[in-house]
């Protein structure tokens, strides 16, 4: 794994070759408004979950082309010498604003919007997208998994199924959602969410007998462990689970079979037992279905990772990031005119946007709006300023994120929480320009 | 984005409270085989594709605990202090051995073998899966869309629609299977994939006009660039194109709208404008499908997204890492013992492995021979050195994985290259013991 130095090459060669033709046509310093929006949610989807703009924020800090990169765009002839010189000097200039992490997102919010010459917007635009369209699609799965668990606590397990660095922020979108924890310890040294686990199956098969296995788990983890018990026998692993650590054992883990009736079996034999505060925690293969079903079922926690991961059928976001507006000269004071693509099947709204979320006097949301100009009394304001001329003003915390979003979700309608499919939950309206 | 020192908290937390109770119990140091492999191919995928193998290599590697990673682990007691002087000290010292990047396999392939103490083994164990997993998932893809490409360059262009490192590695996956470029700079930075990209929408939009950002590109980029047509009137774009750069114009790209329809009637319109030898790329939401529907139409380029990076609906591989043999005490020289769990559902077969693959008079391949023991005589060898006592021993060769895949596809019963769905193309057959 090679150390990466600056995110700078995280980024599509035809972001630079732009850059090359604007320093030539003099576009380059045409202020421009870019924004990041997506046209539908995934299929059956109600709403979406902002994640990520935390990472974007550091990204962007961080965007400076080292001595060995340039030296590489030069080698490879991606761009010429004026090129190369412009590069060897950018920072981000421009602001950035959007919505919070943790906010609920439909078709058309215009969620991140990123201003400042067209040269130095138009070489983020991979990178923003890469790191929200993935935070997002997890975040948004996470979600709904926690809806479904309906209190009891989500434990994110999902690493080994998705790229190891994804599976970073992977657990840290989840967290934003509203897991409790997560299984990745990088997640929890680099943004500090909650680790959590104890031993696999290879634990107890390495130890000569399941007894010694779950006896050194006692020993060295406490009481307090969650002692996995079907390895071999689930209903002799519990008896001896009891057995070794007590009526106090922490709880068990099952990883396979049917859960449904497995949990009932296990927390009867667990009862029996006196092991009445010994909780069972549930780990194979979920997803938000799987977890509603099982919300009969004596279970006190959810470990969930390949369907989490993988976005739950939604393994990406759709987001884009448009040229909505700019200068018609490189005059600093020229005036911003909307653009927009013309071309069959893809329509967008050109302009800068200003966005509410129009709030019912029982507090509950009814519309997502879009307006062309600022004005508060359309609903609760959705768009904060992040990033100030280069400077960042507002960094995402992700304990704030994780309360944003339950308030967030809370004010939807409620069949935002449905899994069955359905259209976005609230529609989003374009407030007349007038 | 924080830069990652060692890769050793890529890792799942039970990975390092194991690794305490192996401490304490003293199976640490028993002599174990770990072997990676699936139960089943993402539902009516004829083979799979490894792909990670090199990154795996690396990231063995580098696998060290540094002073603020165990300040973490300490901080947090995630492990007790025995075994964080164990960790301080930790490299691998054990063996690996593998199938190679750009091998074919099926449901049971020992696809990585890890061999060692117990301790040093299962420590890698989250890695390794996020690895494999993900660059297998994207290889497996790219590799039908490379067959139903049918000869016609494929480029990747999907960095935006997965996490940013995930995007790497998902272009060096898609290059081992085929791919002809990236659009992603850092993949060529980091492992020498071409690189190619010319102009989005955004570029035709901030100049005055399409005619203004067509001169500019062919200035800076030359005649031989490609040049977007469909911002706002194809036809139009087209005639202006072949004004503006003449007829030795490179490509024209078509990146929406119904692209069969319009293949045609732009190389109509190209051939009559005399330019002949212009190509014309498309990059529209493509998948395996998509492009094998565009076989009959004039296109000369595939250029593909969303679809290739999020595995063509299968993201994952679902690859595990399995304890199957392990000695019964912490003697160097105690046999190994065959283990494996027994609970219902997930059958493993215990035991060390070798692998053959059984090629007809014909030179097709006719089975997967899992071995419990060498035998040169069951066929074609899959499984290669790696990694001996702790030293590496064979690089992956991005290069010679790109001919080993070509190879080992072309071996495989036609049927493999099939799009319809279908069962493995090859039975997985394991050898009696004798």
């Amino acid at each position: 794994m090679v150390t990466i130095s600056t995110p700078a090459l995280l980024t599509d060669h035809y972001e630079l070759t732009m850059l090359q033709g604007a320093l030539r046509s003099g576009a380059a310093d045409r202020r421009s408004v870019f924004e990041v929006f997506t046209r539908r949610l995934p299929e059956g989807r109600r709403y979406g979950v902002v994640a990520g703009t935390g990472r974007v924020i550091e990204a962007v800090a961080e965007f400076r082309f080292t001595g060995d990169q340039l030296e590489f765009l030069e080698r490879t002839a991606v761009v010429d010498r004026p090129t190369l010189d412009w590069l060897a000097d950018y920072r981000f200039r421009g602001s950035i604003s959007g919505y919070r992490e943790g906010e609920c997102y439909f078709p058309g919010s215009p969620i991140l919007t990123v201003e400042g010459g067209f040269a130095e917007c138009v070489l983020l635009e991979t990178l923003v997208l890469s790191i929200l369209n993935h935070d997002s699609a997890i975040a948004a799965a996470a979600s709904r998994m926690v809806s479904a668990a309906a209190g009891r606590p989500c434990i994110e397990m999902g690493s080994r199924r998705t790229h190891e660095e994804a599976a970073v922020a992977g657990a840290r979108a989840a967290y934003l959602s509203g897991f409790a924890s997560t299984s990745n310890l990088e997640a929890g040294f680099r943004y500090g969410v909650p680790t959590v686990g104890t031993a696999a199956h290879a634990f107890t098969l390495v130890h000569d007998s399941e007894r010694d296995a779950f006896q050194t788990q006692v020993a060295t983890l406490g009481k307090g462990t969650t002692l996995l018990v079907d390895t071999y026998d689930v209903a002799e692993a519990v008896r001896m689970a009891v057995e070794v650590a007590g009526p106090d054992l922490g709880a068990v883990r099952l990883d396979s079979g049917d859960l449904l009736w497995m949990a009932h079996r296990v927390r009867r034999q667990l009862d029996e037992l006196g092991a009445q505060d010994t909780k069972i925690v549930v780990t194979s293969d979920l997803d938000e279905y799987a977890i509603a079903a099982l919300a009969v079922a004596p279970v006190d926690a959810y470990g969930v990772g390949t369907q989490l991961v993988t976005g739950s059928g939604a393994p990406t976001s759709s987001m884009v990031y448009k040229l909505v507006a700019r200068a018609e000269s490189a005059d600093p004071k020229a005036p911003l005119l909307p653009v927009a693509k013309k071309s069959t099947g893809k329509p967008s709204l050109g302009g800068r946007k200003w966005a509410y979320r129009r709030i019912d006097e029982d507090g509950v949301a009814t519309e997502e709006i879009i307006a062309t100009r600022p004005d508060p009394a359309l609903g609760r304001p959705l768009i904060t300023p992040l990033v100030v001329d280069g400077d960042v003003v507002e960094r995402q915390n992700l304990a704030e994120g994780r309360r944003l979003h339950q308030d967030s979700l809370a004010q939807l309608p409620l069949s935002a929480t449905q899994l069955s499919r359905g259209d976005a939950v609230i529609p989003t309206v374009y407030a007349k320009a007038d």
